[in-house]
């Protein structure tokens, strides 16, 4: 059995081999060149990890891994194209280095070589794999079309923004874990369990991300802090602070979407901790960690092997910036 | 055994039914629609005649049809959007009636949709299809990228050219009935010439498509006659024009293509038919079209079963429009 930091080495190093042929350079360079800016790797990782909990790791399941860390990237070059942003990892996104056109086609073509590696499996594993690979890609498209939406919308509802996120974010990293799940020869029942705990680990995560870009430490934090306030992103803690201001706090807040004072992050950040909305943050945070890790109980392994899950989970709750 | 005729109103019939869940409406509805445009629903059917040249009807064909013609849409989404294409089959593009990002993103889940259909397949014809569907795949974002690539390219020759067409056009013909083949259980030698004929009869196909564009009579033809001309796009004609032109036609076609005249398109035209690419075009065709119906001939069935082929190939070539 291995730590998550020795399955993450693992990975990076299987990864680092090329993915596509040469020609023609004008589609395949730019697929290469997302790959070249990095990236934590998490979601491929799960997958190995999941594997783990159950059994020694299956060949097919570095497929599996690349497989998923190649329609992580797709859908980050797509996103980028749609949501117009000129930077990912401080470097040029696809689109503003290789223009939308060919951005567009480079991010079809990594989905196709995603489904390339899945075809590398085993006949059994594949047909176990696939619909649930399917079923995670087809969500995580709708959770961008919701997030899209959204922009657009008056008034979003916790409920509707939680389903929104879980959907673009939290179905990835829970599919990734039950994909190595399958392939660890993991029941039904303890498949489910896992898949909750990557589902809640998830959305406690970007709890965390809304709440680090309003209060995190902006020396420690690798973004601007309060993006998400000058983009009227509807976050957490924006839908929260709506749903519990008094009319006043609530007007403030209104008219703070509407204009761009100078000084509008700070003057939103003070409405939002009238209304306390740090700490109800912190809280559903710790909630939904609570959630994953209980789900991470009820898997019917020995303790010792969700040692590297635990990791995981610490891994993702450690960033203060 | 059924008829081309037959095979089409039997797939028609089942690619009738819905394809996409009821919500996010959002990011279905755009999708459907460009279904409802209707199509000629070739491809799918050429997976179809491929099985049934073999066999009789396997089931799992139609989940490859079905995944076949869910690709082909896809990639006239994106193409529309790269090609700022603001019609398709006289009715608005999908991005020009619901935007770009949700194009794109719709494009994306028809995409998930085809491979949704695969995952249908019993395993063991998963895992013999899905390679060469992937593959296939792949090849079709090359030849538009190609496309594109050539665009910018002051010259293109003739075997660039051919190398595009074959990518962009024909090899999901031919893949098609490869597919078809594979689920009909035909040998690998067989799978081989099937896979020859339809890359030469979508060689030949686009010739004539090329040919229409410049000298088809205009009252039958659905699009613009000479739209390619105003375009200044690389077809077979201008290629082979600008390569067997003398200097004074050469440096005409070289002139016309720079600037716009009112009588462009008829003026192209009168060089196109001083050098006798009109000619030479409908040579080019019959070579291909002989040369596919070659790869026919050495399939090793009883010549009865491939009436259907025959049929399809004189579809293809009826076109006089």
């Amino acid at each position: 059995m291995q730590t998550f930091e020795q399955l993450l080495k693992q990975f990076e190093e299987s990864f680092s081999n090329k993915h596509f042929p040469e020609t023609p350079s004008t589609l395949y360079d730019p697929a290469q060149y997302i790959l070249s800016l990095g990236g934590k790797r998490i979601r491929p990782v799960c997958v190995l990890l999941g594997n783990e909990l159950f059994d020694t790791i299956n060949p097919d399941s570095f497929h599996a891994a690349t497989a998923v860390e190649l329609f992580h990237n797709f859908s980050l070059i797509h996103d980028d194209i749609m949501d117009k942003a000129p930077l990912r990892r401080g470097m040029q996104t696809v689109h503003a280095k290789y223009g939308e056109p060919t951005a567009l086609l480079a991010g079809d073509v990594m989905f196709v070589q995603a489904y390339i590696y899945l075809s590398k499996m085993k006949p059994e594993a594949l047909q176990k794999v696939l619909p649930l690979f399917n079923k995670t890609a087809r969500e995580v498209c709708e959770g961008q079309q919701l997030d899209m939406d959204f922009e657009a919308k008056e008034q979003v509802s916790f409920d509707e923004y939680l389903h929104m996120i879980t959907l673009k974010t939290s179905v990835l990293l829970a599919g990734s874990l039950q994909l190595g799940a399958i392939l660890g020869g993991a029941t039904l029942g303890n498949q489910q369990y896992l898949y909750e705990f990557g589902k809640n680990l998830g959305i406690a995560f970007q709890i965390q991300d809304d709440y680090l870009d309003a209060f995190g430490d902006p020396a420690k934090f690798g973004k601007q802090v309060g993006g998400d306030i000058l983009a009227n992103k509807k976050t957490f803690l924006l839908i929260h602070a709506l749903e519990t201001a008094n009319a006043t706090q609530k007007q403030q807040l209104t008219e703070l979407l509407k204009t761009n004072p100078a000084d509008k992050v700070e003057r939103v950040l003070s409405v939002f901790k009238e209304v306390a909305v740090d700490e109800w943050a912190m809280q559903l945070k710790n909630g939904y960690l609570e959630k994953a890790m209980k789900h991470l109980d009820d898997i019917a392994v020995i303790s010792k092997r969700k040692e590297p899950l635990k990791e995981l989970a610490q891994f993702l709750m450690k960033r203060e910036y």
